[in-house]
């Protein structure tokens, strides 16, 4: 256990740590300009959906299937690189948005800050 | 449900959805270069001492309980900002790091590219 969490950290392997759930949370940045777009899972379906066909693909934990980004809109997220943390149960997938990430329209669903108990929009 | 939905992506409310472990996602962000630094958990008790305090703190799952980050190194994360998403279950914290985020001395947990069938590292 003590071993293979020290493989994990330090080396080449890469083992993806899935939680209780069969799942691990997947960011996706904006390779150009570093902005968070949104946040999701992945289980081990998704992760491979992704690495084949090098567009991010998550896990639905509210509809439990496979979803590709986009599948609907067409703004898909094409995958430039995928970045794995310490104990590999993370990625941050950078990755060019074919449009707007979050279903409301905005380019990023993190649109919003919390200013004092409320919510100001810092994206239009 | 759908109304406090609506309301959740459209309005001005912090209404933070925990998922059915009471936890959601939150980003660690640096402030300055847009890094991603890490990925943690949040519960209810992390988010109040993270807004209370300015500094980032975590629901550990593995020990169940509150950590602030860098409680033992020293390494904590001032919250610059915080950002929400459309549905209110995750978080982007801006931050400015005073040290290391990854406890492996790394500036980022990020510090390894997925390449092919392993990994490299990004970051010295």
């Amino acid at each position: 256990m003590v071993e293979h969490d020290a493989e994990r950290e330090a080396g080449r392997a890469f083992l993806p740590k899935f939680d209780s759930a069969g799942l691990l949370v997947a960011v996706a940045q904006d390779a150009d300009s570093g902005e968070v777009l949104m946040i999701a899972f992945m289980d081990q379906e998704a992760l491979e959906a992704t690495r084949r066909t090098g567009f991010a693909h998550f896990h639905s934990r509210s509809r439990g299937r496979l979803w590709k980004k986009g599948e609907s809109s067409g703004h898909v997220l094409a995958v430039e690189a995928i970045l794995v943390d310490c104990d590999q149960d993370a990625l941050v997938l950078k990755v060019r948005p074919a449009g707007p990430a979050c279903h409301t329209g905005a380019r990023s669903c993190f649109y919003r800050a919390l200013d004092g108990e409320s919510l100001i929009r810092i994206e239009s």
